[in-house]
């Protein structure tokens, strides 16, 4: 399985090709050190097994931030080398740090623009870069990661909306040109023996945008820089946030914040188009730096796809490891039905949005990490049996279930679903015993079927099998094929 | 040439694969009568020979609507008829009218929602559509098309937003019903032998809209209910639109206005992932109903390659027949040197946004028509040569060149950009002798040439070519590919 193959990037030997990508958590406090809640996060995903992990952002500069990391002086290296050395006697993850700049926001919904900054103070985040990531090598840290997507202040100069009359905006180059500084500037500091990654916006989903059009030439001049990997992500602007009344403007609220973090509305791979055209430009330029896909990816049999099809060359996965870090420790194991399926319902995004720690829905209630419990005792269905109903309701479907037991306890409910006599795909899961299905037309034969799985993994027998089929509203004499 | 085969379609024959998509005008009264801009718009359309022609959007109802046609009782027949029919004596083109319906909207910012209609309404609606349908075949024309996409009743109806709790709202099945009962009731009006598609949005492109997880169902349900073909749009909603103080609540002013009409910020064939997406969903649902693409298809290789591989059954262009609408015949007489080329500027878009007549950039000043001028004498430049001068300035490249005369009128000057060693491609068109590329990055050799062309189509020759570099920011000791 290529997925599980490893691959050397610049000395750093990652022992597979699953990445989990840069992810806020809210759990660190105001002063940006790494605490107890931070440690156990990444101590957990180190368990996992993935092959990259980014540590979430920590910033660059002293500014105010809320409960985000810092690397903005030396007195961080101390806890984050502990963090770090503690992930590492974990198991073969290597850990990179993602370090980030911002401009100021406030309440009001005020915010500092690019071309509100002087040359002196673009000059001053270039170097704040540089020293960051001589902190993250002396931290002991694998790599370094720039933050150069959504809306932070190095991709504010790569967007299109950056119009500086100076020689920092407008022109494509110009745009470029802090990007450029700043991957050159941590270059010098780092040594060329350090891998350096970027993470940027392949497209800004935003009116007026860029898109591939200009994206291909900023990973092109990434790969030209020395780049170690090239982390693909999309939207997270501020141009389409929706202001919450008091509260500072919160990019990822708005129809770009949606195509970052696909929800269960967009199909499987929702932005794979972009990690393969920026592929294909680099390939086709005689570059092979790495690149990294991310946006709803959850299956073993997709992110093999992805890899085997030359679309990405490492696999991102931000959400489906929250829900279960185990995720590639499974697959390694041969064990992919026991993960522990992402629903995609966007919970931790909400949480993200209104500056709560962010947590997965699937987890035990008030649970601050997944659930690592030693359990092979299956749980069972209460009365010996599910007994799945499924009714049509006003042209939706109406599914009801018995309760299952556990003798530590339940994780949830998975729902699986076959249309007309196709396959049974994974649904949704959920934590009660009941659900409506909205994605239903009529004419069509539904059956469905439920299981409980534990904090172990472990799963139920599957209960019955329901079927429904709504009235087929076409009525035609011969709706045959044509 | 596939681009160039006939194709049959219940009974009419397409003496080609081009399609002109509905396109709003602005052109007639306030009346809804076909007048002498709106018929002098269509024949002009004819004379350039697309296979099909969709005539723009004519309400199904009699509500108040700017300059828009309608067809909402029988007095509108006559003008439509002899409008069709001198359309069908230019040339072979199969001419189709969108049938539409559009809920209130006030300058206030308010609009009525499909949440607000009664049962007794959207019944009401039904039938003004299949009325409608009535009429347009009794004008005698050759297909009709239901205008399902954007901001319009039938589309609001199909949007994820739409959450009205009755049989009409949430679900799949309650969103396609209003669809599903104007397309019966279509047909049962028109009967089995007229033609009748449905352009529809493959993706909403707004905050929690829809995706190709749906409208490829929406898609299949449009093939079980006999239409004839699907033509793919994309965006154009409300919710994302920006209400312009005093003027009603425009669609396609905000992103998903720039998903439906791909600027020059997009890739060629923006949305073709669309077409592709519902086309090989019918075809493996065992339907070959015809599928249109439509957004930034400018080439004749770029339309055929999309045939070829199978991604769409038809081209739709609307741009770029609006700049030229010759473009189909200049194909077919294997003189596609000679189409004007759209340059995705959308001047048209925003003269439709403001409210005023839509016309095309490139055509001379003031004409309400693509010009159609009998002129073989190619333009010359004025001072012999066009010593055409580019030069770096702030990292932007500026481009100079002189005049050129002809004995009628000279319609513009294209530009042509090599960068490296790559060939020459069209980088935009202008109607003066200056022009400023953004789209340059350092390192880069670009050279350009610029050559006027009249008003017939005929070219001076290629100017000189002017080379430039920008300083390469890079100054790397070895950027050498890795």
């Amino acid at each position: 399985m290529r997925l599980l193959e490893p691959i050397e990037i610049n000395g750093m030997l990652l022992p597979n090709r699953i990445v989990l990508p840069a992810m806020v958590t809210r759990l660190s406090g105001e002063d940006g050190y790494v605490n107890q809640d931070i440690r156990d996060r990444y101590l957990r995903f180190a368990h996992g097994g993935a092959g990259l992990i980014v540590v979430e952002a920590m910033s660059v500069h002293g500014g105010k931030s809320g409960p985000l990391l810092r690397i903005s002086d030396d007195s961080f290296i101390p806890g984050q080398a502990e963090m770090v050395s503690a992930m590492h006697d974990m198991g073969p993850s290597k850990v990179a740090a993602q370090i980030i700049h911002f401009l100021k926001i406030a309440r009001s919904g005020w915010r500092q623009k690019v071309s509100d900054l002087s040359r002196e103070e673009i000059r001053a985040i270039i170097r704040q870069y540089a020293e960051a990531a001589g902190r993250v090598r002396r931290a002991g840290y694998d790599a370094v990661e720039l933050h150069m997507a959504h809306a932070y202040t190095l991709s504010s100069f790569l967007s299109l909306r950056n119009r500086r009359p100076d020689e920092y905006g407008r022109s494509l180059e110009n745009r470029m040109r802090p990007m450029t500084e700043a991957i050159r500037a941590v270059r010098a500091e780092v040594g060329p023996d350090f891998p350096v990654g970027v993470r940027f916006d392949a497209e800004e989903c935003i009116k007026n945008g860029y898109t591939l059009s200009d994206s291909r030439e900023m990973a092109l001049r990434m790969a030209k820089l020395g780049c170690d990997w090239v982390s693909v992500s999309a939207g997270g602007k501020f141009e389409d946030a929706i202001h919450k009344p008091g509260e500072p403007l919160y990019p990822y609220t708005g129809y770009s914040g949606d195509r970052c973090m696909p929800s269960v509305n967009y199909p499987d791979g929702a932005n794979i188009y972009l990690s393969e055209g920026i592929k294909s430009y680099l390939n086709q330029k005689g570059y092979r730096v790495p690149v990294v896909a991310t946006g709803k990816i959850r299956t073993p049999a997709l992110a093999e796809s992805i890899l085997v099809e030359s679309r990405a060359d490492l696999i991102g996965m931000a959400r489906a490891l929250l829900a279960d870090p185990d995720w590639p420790r499974k697959v390694i194991e041969g064990r992919s039905d026991k993960i522990v399926r992402c629903v995609y319902g966007n919970v931790c995004k909400a949480l993200d949005e209104n500056f709560r720690k962010v947590r997965c829905v699937l987890w035990p209630k008030g649970a601050l990490q997944a659930p690592l419990i030693q359990d092979s005792a299956a749980p069972e269905w209460t009365y010996g049996e599910a007994n799945l109903i499924a009714i049509e309701v006003a042209g939706r479907v109406q599914l009801k279930w018995n309760h299952a037991d556990d003798d530590l306890a339940i994780y949830g409910y998975e729902i699986y679903r076959s249309a007309d006599d196709g396959p049974f795909d994974h649904l949704t899961s959920v934590k009660g015993v009941f659900y409506v299905d909205d994605h239903v037309v009529g004419g069509v034969r539904y059956r469905y079927w439920v299981r409980a799985y534990d904090l172990g993994g472990n799963r139920t027998p599957r209960s019955n099998t329901a079927e429904v089929m709504l009235p087929d509203p076409t009525l035609l004499p011969a709706a045959s094929p044509k």
